[in-house]
Formats: C-alpha cells, structure tokens, sequence
C-alpha cells in the first residue's frame, strides 16, 4: 500500500472522544476511590453487541479486573467496558476475583445485559481491597449520566487517568470504498511504561463491522509500532491492556483479509495508536520534553529495537536530556551495551539536525545550536549504526526530579 | 570448603589502603583536569614487576586508554598504572589513542621502565580530548609524591573518583600455610553502573606470587558476585576495569590449582570484592540507602538472577524506597516482568523481617514498623518465590531527586 496515500485519506479530530463513534455511549464520575475526589469510574456501552478485541500484559502478575476480562472477551463481543482507577485491584487474593465479578454483574444488572457481555479494568494502587460500595454507587452514577455527545468520551478518559497529567483521546476518519468510518480512542499511563507488549490502558472505539478474528489480527498488528514503542521507565504494569470494540453501524460490507481496504483500516487504527503513544511518553511522570529515538543503519531489526530501547531507557541519557545537555557520550554508550552488532567507528549520532558524532569520534559542534535544540519541547536523538539496512524508532521522555517526586509518596 | 571457618580467618582493616601491601607506593595528585581542582591523577607502582590480571566492560563502545591497557596486559606482568579522571579518552578518534599511549610513555620514562609495563585508565566526560601539557605535569608530581605510606593508597583513591562522595577502600589478611597474606583495594563508581561484567574501576593490590593465568581465573571468579551484582543505574561505561597487581613479595608457595589455601584465597579476594561492591551501591549517585534485593525459592540461578536484576533496576521500586513507602506491588510487579518462571500466587515479599505479601495477597502489615524499616540506612528486599532452591542478592541504592540534579549537567 502507498502509506502517502493512505496518511492524505485520514482525517484527523483531536476534539474527538470515543463517543464521537455511532453506537457508542460513555460516562465518567467520582466514586471516591481517589483521595482528591477526581473522577474514578469509566464506562463505555456500545448500544448493539460489538465484536471485541484485546491485548493485555505480559507480566505474569495479571491484576484480578484484568483477568476476569482476558476470560470474558473470548466470544468476541462485548457490550460494555467498566473501568475503574485509584486502585489496581491486583493481588489481594480472591476477594479480588469477587470484586471484579461483581463489578461486572452491577454493571450488567443495571444496563440489563449478561455479566459476561462487561470488560472490567483497574489501574492504581496494588494490594489494596476495593471499596465496593464505592464502586456501587460509581456504576449507578455512571448508568445515570451515559451520553454519546463527545462529552462522555472526555468524561470517561478523566476518569481513567492516574498520575496522568493531561487528556489523551483523538478521532480518525477514513473512507472505505466509499463509505465513512470512524475510529477513536483513549488512553492512560504515564509511569511503569513500557513495550513489553500493552503498556496501558487504551479503549478504542469503531463503527466498522468485522469479525472478531479479524479485529484481533489488525489490533495486535497495530500496537506493534504504537504502543509497543513507548517507554517511560522500563516498567510493565499488572493492568495494562488495549480494548478495541467494533460496534458495526458502519453496516459496511467485508473487508477481505489482504485486500487494500484492510490495509487502509489497519494504517488508520495504527497512527491512531501512534498518537496516543506518542502523548504518553509526552505525558510521562515529571516529563518536560518528549523524546523520540530513532536507530537507523542497523544490521537487523532486532538490533535497531535493541538500541532504541536501550537508549530510551538510558536514567543517564534521559537525565541529560532533563538538563539540556548535550551529552552523546552517553547515547553512544548506551547503544554500545544494547547487545547490538555493530563497529562503534561507524556510528554517527544527531540531536534534531546537528552531527555530534561521526564515526565514533566527537564532531566540534555549536553548543548554542546544540542548546536551542534540547530546549525545544519535542527531541529526536538519530542513531546511524552505519551496519546494515533495518531501522526502528521509540519515543521517551526526559527523567526530571518531578518522576522522583510522583513516585516517592504514590501509595502513602 | 567450610565458609564460616575462611570468614573466620580473615582480618579486615577498613583503615588500609592499597599502598598497605608490601611492594606497592602510590599518589594521587591534582593536575587540572576537574575544573574544581579536586585530584585527578593517580599513580600505583609496583617495587617488582607484579602479574597483572585485568577484568573490562563489555560495552561495544570502549574508552582509548582501557583499549591500551587490555593490549599490555597480554604480557601477564605490569609495574605501574596510572589513571586520570575528569575525561574518559573515549571517542575522540586517533588522538586519543595517541594521548593513551603517551601517558604510558611518559609515565615509563619517568619510573625508568618499558612503556607496555605500563597500564592505563581514563575515566570521566567522554568526547573530549585529553589536556596533554597538564597529565605530563600530573605524572611528573605524582612520581615525585610515591610513598608506601597508606597515605598513598587514600591520596590515590581520591584521584579516581568523578561524583563518588566517598572514599571505597579496604584491607583484608589472612593466613595461607602459615604465611600472611595481604590484599587491599580500591574503587570508584557511583553512577553508570551495571552488572555487564566489570563495571567501574578498581584496582586490587596484593603481595602473594602467583602465575598470571592463575590470578586471572581467579579475579574473574571473585567479581560474579560481587563487582557484576551491583547496579546503581542499569547503564554500563566505556573505561569500566578491574585490575589486580600480584607483587609477590610474600614469596609464597605456589597455590595448587583446586586446593583448599588457593580457595581461601578466592574467599578473601571475593569477600574484599563484596566490600567494595556495596561500598559502590552505597554511595550511588543520590543514594540515601544501600539496598540488598534477595531472591530465594527459585527454579534456577539464571531465574534467580533475572528477579534481583529487574527489582534492582526499577526506577518504581527505588523512588518508593527513597520516598520510604512500603509499596510492595512495584516489588512484585517487576519480579513479574523479569522474564523468571514461577507462580505469583505462592510468591511472599518481606521489607526487612517484616512480611508484607503472602503467596501474591496483600498482607495487613503494620505501616508504622514498616516505615522503620524504610527509615534505615540499609534495606533488605527478600522475594521468595516458591518455585526452587536457587538464590541470589544484588547491591543497589534508591533513586532520589539528587540523582537526577548530578547528572542532569554532568558534561557542562
């Protein structure tokens, strides 16, 4: 496929919420599982059975939510997702499995669907039993205040959010074979991000009409490239997942596995991952910058990825970055022990535009230049191996005093 | 052979310095290169020529000067070492091959030796050219300033130091067929610190005589569990080293190879490596704690291995450690994430002696003994994981605010 030509065909509404989506419905409201009163429980309701997709954590502690979801989504469709944050529900043994049961059984009760038609997700603090009748009152308010004005959708993404600092959700376009279709999405994390796999939480909404399998299939192709390329800290969560419901309004005909269409469908759901990627690491815990790295000239891709990770994980280079200092020496080290096969003598590295280092040796640059750049809100850091053809690229964020401070006093 | 008897057998003197072994003057002296006019230089002699052994990093990436040093440690003998700190000599081409070269001619020819008796060591910025005129005069004042005093050893310590806060020295003696047997070191290294084999620079002096291929087995066996299980930051340098000067003057017996004196020998060596191992996390970069993570009840010594790295290395883990939040689930999490096999439902986690997580449920803990614990010094994180014999502990420290203020202008 032309991927200009794909990219012109995308139109994209960073107003747009999960609601924005016909079929679609969502709420978020304060139950008081947060300390500060900030909104706390999400639910999302597709209006017709929708087929569901999921990809979840790799970590083998699976908070209990998580777990209930992962057996849940097996039949390929949902009704409707109920999130909420301000506690991990994970490891406080089996009352944990009850209180997710449970949180599926009021959602499903006051909505007069099955229990096992409801996703349940829940990010925060982990070892700690949820306040139930809290949650209680929160499916009811939320029930209450369902909308598919875009209002919902933002209301919703609020009440996902933990150490978040700023909204995440954004709406594509696209037309196929004639006929519009619309994607949106939402998402949460700001620390313990990493890409082993689902680093957050993320809900994505479509009006398209496709089997499960098929859903499946696109939705782990996407996540490669997205969210699997997004690094706060090295960190992977209990909790992390990425829900995708196809509602099917379009009421549009197959699309074939292979043919143009599906590849236009998957180019669409993957930038929209992208983006949310991209305002995570922007979004990281005490981040002032956001850090794109890109590896190029590797000998293989496993290699490029090994070097854009170890560099995006690097405290010394993210540190620097902080500081604006220019300090490749530290970039080049860090590809230097990524396990990549490469000549150091044939590594050349840029900060935006401006050579620091050519073939392994330090390049007499303008350190006002080389200020200006790292002042700027947005970073690329280019790796040229100088190895081969295979690149990769990742996006980070900067390690400030603020990540210390978020994390010193996050449970207490 | 019986651990407690050889630890028994040991006399440690914290006071000594690498100059209390027979054979060897050291100095350390000022030349310029720390804009804070801090020492920079030092120098080690050997009155003899010592067999020389010599462990390195396993960056791609490797500093000018360590390049030169693991070329003339081939010969298995060396007089003297001299290292500078301040600039690394990495990355800057020719020319820093040549200024490595030129500090071991000019330290030869001030001592009267070959210039391949001559080992080198450069630590601090990388991409910046060594100043010449001020590591000559630096030689110069640190031949005229040799002493076999322990003066000499400590002025030497200071000088290789880049953002250590404190000195990491120690003397160990034993007795070996009736015979005593001094080994001293020293070292450096508080940030880019990793367990990727050698990960700092250390220099270890002692009076026994034994063959270089021995002395090599030897210090390759004393730095697995020491010098390789110690991580401050995850990030691994260009000019990391580990070397031992063997003088001989204790004109022993040859140590069988398997014998119980050659491994009470290794006891020591090993025993001194730990010291200054933990000396390092201690004083890592911010660190208001030292932090041992054990993993116990684990299939295998790889899996073992995978659970310390990962809980050490998590930037989560450490900022709730310097926050003194018993905040567990971050524990168990990256134990989760470490790639190791085993069952998060029989896995228990203790803060100290205090039980907090039992067989993956939360354990109602006492917060106020809890934050006693955490208020201490030093800190023991055991994870048992319930799936075999194998154990393992790693040294690192937590992550504070400082960590990031040090090395956000390290360079400028």
């Amino acid at each position: 496929m032309d991927k200009n030509r794909a990219a012109a065909d995308l139109v994209w509404d960073p107003t747009g919420s999960i609601t924005s989506v016909a079929g679609f419905r969502a709420a978020g409201v304060a139950c008081g599982l947060k300390k500060d009163g900030q909104p706390d429980l999400a639910l999302i309701v597709s209006d017709q059975p929708a087929t569901a997709a999921g990809v979840f954590t790799k970590n083998l502690v699976q908070g209990h939510s998580l777990q209930l979801t992962r057996k849940n989504i097996k039949s390929g469709t949902a009704r409707a997702i109920v999130i909420n944050s301000g506690n991990a529900n994970a490891c406080v043994g089996s009352q944990g499995q009850k209180d997710a049961r449970s949180m599926a059984e009021q959602t499903a009760r006051a909505l007069g669907l099955e229990p096992d038609q409801v996703l349940v997700g829940s990010t925060g603090v982990i070892g700690q039993e949820l306040d139930m009748p809290a949650i209680q009152a929160g499916i009811k308010s939320a029930v209450a205040a369902l909308t598919d004005e875009p209002a919902g959708g933002h209301a919703a993404q609020k009440a996902i959010m933990t150490t978040d600092t700023k909204a995440k959700e954004c709406l594509v376009k696209l037309k196929l074979a004639g006929q519009e279709i619309s994607i949106a999405g939402m998402a949460k994390g700001s620390g313990m991000i990493s890409p082993n796999m689902a680093t957050m939480i993320g809900i994505i909404t479509t009006d398209i009409a496709l089997p499960a399998s098929q859903l499946q299939d696109l939705l782990t192709k996407a996540i490669q490239p997205s969210f699997n390329r997004v690094l706060v800290d090295g960190d992977t969560s209990v909790c992390d997942m990425v829900l995708l419901l196809a509602g099917g309004r379009a009421e549009n005909e197959p699309l074939a596995a292979g043919s143009q269409e599906e590849a236009l469908f998957l180019e669409a759901l993957t930038q929209l991952c992208i983006r949310l990627a991209k305002m995570i690491a922007a979004d990281g815990e005490g981040a002032t910058k956001l850090i794109t790295v890109k590896a190029e000239g590797a000998q293989s891709q496993a290699d490029a990825l090994k070097v854009v990770q170890a560099v995006a994980s690097s405290p010394l280079v993210k540190t620097a970055l902080y500081g604006q200092d220019a300090n490749w020496g530290r970039i080049l080290t860090a590809a230097g022990y990524s396990g990549a096969s490469f000549d150091p003598d044939q590594c050349s590295i840029w900060l935006g535009q401006l050579l620091v280092c050519q073939n392994g040796t330090a390049v007499h640059f303008d350190e006002a230049k080389a200020k200006k750049i790292l002042e700027e809100n947005e970073v690329t850091l280019t790796i040229q191996l100088g190895a081969g053809p295979a690149s990769e690229e990742m996006w980070t964020c900067d390690l400030s005093p603020d990540y210390v401070y978020i994390n010193g006093s996050y449970r207490s």
